[in-house]
């Protein structure tokens, strides 16, 4: 928890408190842009496109231009030169104030401009090169795209000194470094693969998972959505539940709104990506309230933003204990009947394991693998060790290697992502930190405090999110991801700990 | 119809199109808030309001900063000394600019500051009183108010050259002369009370009017106003329709959202508001594309926007001539039966008048009392001729003068109203306005075009607006409102054709 708060009167003129005067108006912006974001995910009409990226591109400007100005690298030199009246937190806001206007100072506003405009031009031709299976199409557009990526990284490298990987990493996971991913990336590589032999034959060995039938009316699956939500804790006095063609959790702490994708014939992806997405809105919701609008008082990198949703769908939710809880819940609220509905097959049904091409339908344990592939292409390509032209193959070997399966086609191979096509390379391995993160949080949570799990059991989430709003979400961008996790578990990032849970989920008898 | 396009490369550099390229960004940011007041009033949890005052507080300073910045100032000089080289509608562009940025400048901050913390202050103590019928809870604070309004007016009146209302009357009325208005109004008023007497003794001798029997679920009613909203020819690739506590019009051009208020018991009302907020969307969907972010391409003042939903609402949806088109579809979507489904009698009900407290559910022909008493005791408040404690007996004098009631409270009196404990002092006159400019409109495009009229009888709105495009819609700011009216229908406002338009409607035989 803070312990103190920022300063609120504007006339108050150091320069500390200035800089919190300028952030605060910072935030506004920018939560401006994510009101105007969601709005165009879930009602906008398609007519009102165009206009809608003009009032993006003018906030985008403004809230660039306010970012820049000459005045806060003054007041960021003025600030940092009386550390001695600051506390704490307010030191650690300095940081991320500094870190901020750094990172947006470090490219030119014309090497902005030529990314927005390539990742645009790319991410447009993308989208029906892969629907057509034609890489040759993209490939012009994505090796250009890569040049100016380069060009980022090396600008960025040598004002944060960091290597041209780490310089991209930053913009997702601040402190991140490829040396550590590498290493326990190493340890996950060598340990996958036996281990999706022998969790594969183990589930082949029981009986197998049976889909309930449906049909799952919309309403009905929303409600049962909203209430698991209230369950957690979801306040929707301060947040809403929509639906949108990619299920994202968008808005700002105190208005926060998850969305999800309706399947009237299987409810059990959108009830499962509904707690996902619940997972992200909790953590958004508990930051530290005092430091609301300031950049301390922002949720950290992306992999602590994935462990939290992880941590409630992945952890809790299909764990065994929850199931138990909600199945019974779920055969009521659709009047459902039979063995499907039992715990024990809702329980092989959110656990199945498959070799499969399409990360984001990959289940747990297959789910590293698509990331490693990526971020070993995305390291070799950025640093110069691999060209554009080279990618289909590369993949089609690493998914052969990783598991075992060749893709028949790109679309199912090195297209399916938009990421590299958009402009986000060093984003990937964010996705499988954080289900490790998960792993090592919930692990602690339940060594700390024994209530936690069978509370869960029962369907109270008190005990979970008050260690989450102790361990995490309170603290805000206070420290790093790194020392939060130190903090909270006792050590950095230790594969062997997701690896246990993995074991003990997919390998029990 | 514009004869040309704005200049669209902001590398021009000509002090006109860096007035153009400046103006399109004020409004991108306009059409921001536009959208997050929207949100606020539809879809916001209340528990965001906090974070979206402050996100609204910061565009506005944004907006007040950029338009009001000496770089305006100049290059509005620039371009004015150059107006050789620009054509009529750039010089009208340049006009609505100047006229903008003028009285935008013509306050000092300080005031604006004063003036705003006022009315939060008096609107949020009004909600209380008018539920308490406590008009002395107010008194001081609405006082107050008006010290800095007419502060304001001061302000603005030097500036411009006006009168202290007139300088008021320019927020909402651009070109609009209290002069003009006496003159209308007193011919109304000469003309009201009599007329009034005779419509309720014929009303009284023919048969009444009967409610539909419900109940008439919100999705029907939806539907219903979705399919006459396609009818008028709105655009849903372009706009939504929603549900808020007050139905508004709001959104941008190509993406006009109205909103509306289901009541299951009687769904003429959230019919017919429908209808009227559509009036407004056709307008704003229909300004000159080419002039789309210009102030020569915004839609004119508050009484041709209220004239174009007053044109569609009252003009033509609750005719004889629209109604025996519609009678039949309102009763098959709700499958009604009996006498209460006739056209007869839902015109009946749709033209009822009554002597009634409440301006907001006031009928046409009692509706311009309401309006000319607000809009000669707001005058005299301004100009220093009463004051604040005199208004409740002020009121109740005029409610009797005017339409021979006397209200029983306040809460039906001199508070029912937000506007002048909100600070709109000057609006109230632009209602009456636009249901007298609607009416000589309307009666203007029947004599022009006679298919207009019987094309609307078989629900085809096509004629009629075609005619408005031609003659409103596409005319954005060109010229002014008395312009645009002597160019429409061959001379300036003329209440002879509203009173002939309720002479023939509440008269007839």
């Amino acid at each position: 928890m803070p312990d103190s708060t920022p300063i609120k009167d504007a006339a108050a003129s150091s320069p500390y408190a200035r800089l919190e005067q300028r952030f605060r108006r910072l935030n506004a912006l920018s939560e401006a842009q994510e009101v105007l974001h969601w709005d165009m995910s879930t009602v906008m009409p398609r007519g009102g496109h165009e206009a809608r990226a003009e009032q993006l591109a003018e906030l985008a400007a403004v809230h660039h231009a306010l970012l820049t100005g000459a005045e806060t690298g003054d007041l960021i030199a003025a600030a940092t030169a009386e550390t001695d009246n600051l506390n704490d937190w307010q030191r650690a806001n300095l940081r991320e104030i500094t870190r901020r206007y750094v990172k947006a100072t470090a490219l030119s506003e014309d090497l902005v401009t030529r990314l927005s405009r390539a990742a645009s031009a790319c991410e447009a031709v993308w989208r029906d090169a892969r629907a057509a299976n034609d890489f040759k199409a993209v490939e012009p557009y994505v090796a250009e795209l890569l040049v100016l990526v380069r060009e980022k990284a090396r600008a960025k490298a040598d004002v944060l000194g960091l290597s041209l990987y780490d310089a991209l990493l930053a913009d997702y996971e601040p402190g991140g470094r490829s040396a550590e991913i590498d290493a326990v990336f190493g340890e996950l590589e060598a340990f996958l693969p036996d281990f999706l032999g022998e969790v594969l034959e183990h589930q082949a060995r029981g009986p197998g998972a049976v889909l309930p039938a449906g049909p799952f009316p919309e309403e009905k699956q929303k409600a049962l959505g909203r209430r698991f939500m209230e369950m957690l804790g979801f306040d929707f006095h301060h947040g809403r539940l929509d639906v949108s063609l990619h299920p994202f959790c968008g808005g700002t702490p105190d208005d926060v709104r998850i969305t999800t994708r309706y399947d009237e014939s299987d409810f059990t992806s959108a009830l499962m990506g509904v707690l996902h997405e619940t997972g992200h809105a909790m953590y958004e919701r508990g930051l530290p309230k005092d430091w609301r609008g300031q950049p301390v008082g922002h949720a950290l990198g992306m992999s602590v933003h994935e462990s939290q949703s992880l941590l409630v769908e992945m952890q809790v939710c299909r764990s065994r204990t929850f199931l138990d809880f909600a199945a019974p819940v779920m055969r009521e609220t659709f009047g459902g009947e039979g063995p499907a509905w039992e715990a024990d097959n809702l329980f092989r049904l959110y656990t199945k394991v498959e070799r499969s091409f399409i990360r984001v339908d990959a289940d747990e344990v297959t789910y590293p693998a698509h990331v490693i592939l990526r971020y070993r292409l995305e390291k070799a390509l950025i640093e110069g060790d691999m060209e554009i032209p080279d990618l289909p193959g590369a993949w089609n070997d690493g998914m052969e290697r990783l598991l075992g399966i060749l893709p028949p086609t790109d679309t199912l191979g090195c297209l399916q992502d938009i990421h590299w096509y958009d402009g986000a390379w060093g984003y990937f391995p964010t996705y499988t930190l954080g289900a490790m993160t998960a792993a090592q949080l919930y692990a602690a949570a339940r060594n700390q405090n024994p209530e936690i799990e069978p509370a869960i059991g029962r369907g109270d989430f008190a005990p979970l999110m008050a260690w989450l709003r102790a361990n995490v979400h309170g603290k805000g961008s206070f420290e790093t991801a790194r020392d939060l996790l130190i903090a909270a578990t006792g050590e950095p990032l230790n594969p062997k700990v997701f690896e246990n849970h993995l074991r003990t989920r997919y390998l029990a008898p």
